[in-house]
């Protein structure tokens, strides 16, 4: 449909569209035009995409803030988890699943504005298969780790409970991303098998 | 070519062949039949494939072996690692490792002896894509835990070198299942694709 619809307009313009359409590179099945902004053309595993990216956004946003602002009881000073190596790795893993996510996000609603404009279709599927299956097994170690430095933690102290929670959500984003990877490495293989 | 073996060898029984040819499944690009026995008429993915799964046996094999008899050294018995939980999981974890690797070993000989006896082609496929999934995120969530333990047990002690020995099997392993994920993930795609 791209294609068809470039072709028209190219006609319209007198140039021919045969030798036009040559020099055209093939469209992936998961990209989609300007032309067509319609929410109804678009495919749903894109959109499906984008909620997954937003929501892996959201939980590493709470994992990270979490930890860094572990909630105060009875009057203590909030510990600072970086007298725990073991948190300090799971933070830096839910800053780096958010820049990730972040990233993500911008490039889907870019491809829905304006398409191709921030990285090329092919280079951002084999971008995103890597990338993703990398954050899945950081996360998978970050949350490992956690939940020992919730053993170790003194119970009920901030830190405990802040841990807690940066876990869960951890673990959280690790299924959204397992799944964003699922998805990727399907969009990759369609481009390899075509 | 398995399917035109197979028609050669059914007319030359004096049945139809193109009765028996309605009757057969669309052969799976991965699988060959007893007919076709000759090294080179074997995909190479499948050969690969076999011997990441038995470099997966061997490895985890010792894995397991390091932490269950642990080096002694200066007289002194061997640690039990079951005092430490941590290395206690990375045990646990390097078994399921070995058995599951020992399964698709047995299952890629039978292919290649009789096809399809153990399991069917289609069950294969996800099973082995979902199984090479899990065991890949164990494995890494299993080597961060032991990198804690290494940390925490006393240095140069027998149960230090067991923990070294199997982390850094445990991680080999894990990048041998992670190519192998990868390969049943393509086999996954392939077969949803066509």
């Amino acid at each position: 449909m791209v294609r068809a619809n470039l072709c028209e307009e190219v006609s319209m313009a007198g140039v021919s569209p045969g030798s036009f359409a040559q020099q055209l590179p093939t469209p992936s099945p998961f990209s989609f035009s300007v032309a067509s902004t319609r929410w109804s053309s678009r495919p749903p595993i894109h959109l499906s995409g984008l909620y997954l990216r937003f929501l892996a956004l959201v939980l590493s946003f709470v994992s990270a803030l979490s930890l860094a602002n572990p909630p105060k009881s009875k009057g203590q000073g909030g510990s600072s988890f970086d007298k725990c190596p073991e948190l300090m790795y799971c933070f830096v893993v839910s800053i780096v699943a958010f820049v990730y996510s972040a990233f993500q996000l911008f490039k889907g609603v870019c491809d829905i504005s304006y398409r191709g404009i921030v990285i090329s279709d092919k280079v951002s599927d084999y971008l995103s298969f890597i990338l993703d299956q990398m954050v899945a097994y950081l996360l998978t170690s970050s949350s490992s780790v956690g939940i020992l430095a919730i053993q170790q933690a003194e119970r009920n102290s901030p830190l405990w409970k802040a841990a807690i929670i940066s876990v869960s959500m951890s673990f959280a984003i690790f299924v959204v991303v397992a799944t964003c990877a699922l998805f990727s490495g399907y969009k990759l293989c369609k481009r390899i098998s075509w």
